[in-house]
């Protein structure tokens, strides 16, 4: 073939998440949609706030030049501003700048970004996740030009394994890759795993002659059910932060989101410049401009997860009942259930003749459990019940 | 440094258009709006047509859920396909199909798809581009690994030269890049021109047992005054076309495109997964999905010239007068004047002094002229020529 191999592997490889929701969605029109029980997606259930609907009102009463011309490449001075500001009122005076933030066409552009920005191709460099992790972590790593090390995390609570991570360590480690609320496990890595695991980096950093970046992506910062979520900079000093506005105001689709270099970063003027060298280079040259004066409107807008609390609810409680175990789920919204088999694709599949499908911890990098999305409507939930029931008797 | 050098680099350089820009902010703060003239920008001043403002009133009635989702990663099928049936009218029942498109982020984005999608790093590859050129292309060409080879235009016409590509073209060579109407010239590639090179492109590759494509950039397809802009893969079976609504529709903060593999290309199943695979590996997974649906819904509405028309023939008619010598402008809105000395940038300085801001043509690869945007205000193009005439004199 003339053309890049690697990227031919991207576009013809199969999603098993998108091949399970589009078999759902065969289902459904099937079967009508109360009889299938689609856990696949992670796709915000609950619709945007209003206060997304006005701040698009407000944004359209700007003459069309203003409103839809290009911004400067790192985003509106006004909406780095006000987002600057809010980190400021939620995390402290240091939190963040205006002049470290550079806004991005979502969550996937803030990694991509991100990765280019630390990596040198060709250089053997390595960026370690912790197991179970979002799949395209990989394809974005690997398209920076390094390698993708995946470290297992602590198999009892999902927290990360220190010690592993510290193995894991070597002089060509560039980054660490945390997603706390996480993404497939429900698990938000409390204050003392991030103290642990900032002595770790700091410590093998030293020893090692390197200096590890870590890369906290947070898009699920905002649902969460009372547990804290640190704010990672204040904990390790080399910190980049990726925000996306996807989950916390159910805006998926209209792509907007941020990198933050923190300023306490250490060589924070350095990768500022990066990561705008990196957006210039992948072609993220203004993210877009309506969704930027939206945000810069909705800021302080706190997220609606009652839905998802409720669903969490029905779905853990339901599951214990029928003696099903999980990881206790702090933020997200996703349960983590252990599969009554090792094999979780063949779990899967007992599932699937019962119109259940949730996902296969396979496409996350572990074996044995499932990934059951909860942002879906409740009476899914509640109807699921049953069937739910029926797969565990196969197994008593 | 501990990071990516190459994008140190490019995050760290000037852009002289964006200098030039922000010193004409600055005079117009100090002098008034109407004493500036500031050419330097290549932002519409069109306002976007009634039906965008439409067509985000229609699409802002669906549920949040379903206007906000995410959409596949090449886009709504509704969208692609009202995209290739709107190409399939103006060009032939061959020109498009909806699953060889794959909706982007704007031109950048589909530009950096490209190339990455075309392109293997590290394998020496090389893409032509046609001096004077839009200078990211050369930042997006590098980005993807590949070594950008640029090759004058025809000095006279600024049409392509075809012997200086012939002789450009190597075994290593991946692609040709055309961009008509042209940024910075204005010009409008003849059919002839194109079949002229398609030809060159054809006999080379047979001769050197390569494959070259065309990526035909066309941000400017509809801003023209009169001259046929014909449909590129038409001509030559290997091309690929880049397009963003960013002119055409006066959006060019929405961050809205695509990249067309077209039917007749002879490998189009193997570059359609390659495209999807680039937009994957660089973080686009889902175009911005409202202006998804707004584009779906204006794919037919012309795009406004007047305003470019009239501005062109005030612009055009009083340098003329003055005794500038141009190249005539068939298309985008730009005017190519030939600076009144050797060197453009001393050039600029003197108009400068005068509150006359073009953009010299070193930015764009070349020396000796300099780039007129006229996108502006009508007033600007008549308030600025005594000022062309005081300048004229200097050098009489």
């Amino acid at each position: 073939m003339g053309f890049n191999r690697e990227m031919f592997s991207y576009g013809s490889a199969k999603s098993a998440i998108r091949e399970i929701a589009a078999y759902g969605a065969r289902r459904r029109a099937e079967l009508g949609a109360d009889r299938v029980f689609d856990f696949s997606l992670g796709n915000p259930s609950v619709p945007a706030p209003d206060e997304v609907r006005a701040a698009i009102e407000r944004a359209l009463a700007l003459p069309p030049c203003e409103l839809h011309g290009y911004t400067p490449a790192s985003g509106l001075p006004a909406a780095r501003e006000a987002i600057a500001a809010s980190l400021r009122r939620r995390f402290g005076e240091r939190a963040a700048e205006a002049d470290g933030l550079y806004l991005t066409c979502g969550a996937a552009a803030s990694l991509a970004i991100t990765f280019r920005a630390l990596c040198e191709p060709g250089a053997g460099d390595e960026v370690i996740v912790v197991a179970p992790y979002f799949p395209e972590y990989k394809v974005l790593i690997e398209s920076a030009g390094a390698r993708c090390v995946e470290v297992p995390a602590d198999p009892e609570t999902f927290q990360v394994d220190i010690d592993a991570v510290a193995a894991a360590v070597t002089p060509r480690t560039k980054a660490v890759v945390i997603n706390s609320p996480n993404n497939p496990t429900g698990v938000v890595y409390t204050r003392r795993t991030l103290e642990d695991l900032a002595a770790c980096l700091r410590e093998r950093g030293e020893a090692l002659g390197c200096r590890v970046q870590l890369v906290s992506d947070e898009p699920y910062r905002e649902i969460t059910y009372g547990a804290e979520v640190p704010w990672v900079p204040d904990v390790y000093e080399r910190t980049v932060v990726c925000y996306s506005y996807s989950k916390s105001l159910s805006l998926p689709g209209e792509r907007i989101g941020w990198v933050l270099v923190p300023p306490a970063h250490p060589e924070r003027d350095e990768l500022v410049a990066c990561v705008a060298g990196a957006g210039r280079a992948l072609g993220y040259v203004c993210a877009p401009a309506l969704f930027q004066r939206v945000i810069a409107d909705c800021v302080d807008v706190p997220s609606d997860v009652a839905a998802y609390a409720a669903n969490r609810e029905a779905l853990a409680g339901g599951l214990r009942e029928l003696g099903y175990e999980f990881v206790e789920p702090d933020g997200a919204f996703y349960l983590w259930v252990r599969a009554l088999e090792p094999d979780a694709a063949s779990f899967c599949e007992r599932a699937r003749a019962l119109e259940v499908l949730p996902v296969p911890s396979d496409s996350f990098g572990c074996t044995g459990w499932v990934r059951v999305g909860y942002c879906v409507g409740h009476d899914t939930i509640v109807g699921s019940m049953p069937a739910w029931g029926a797969l565990a008797r196969m197994y008593a």
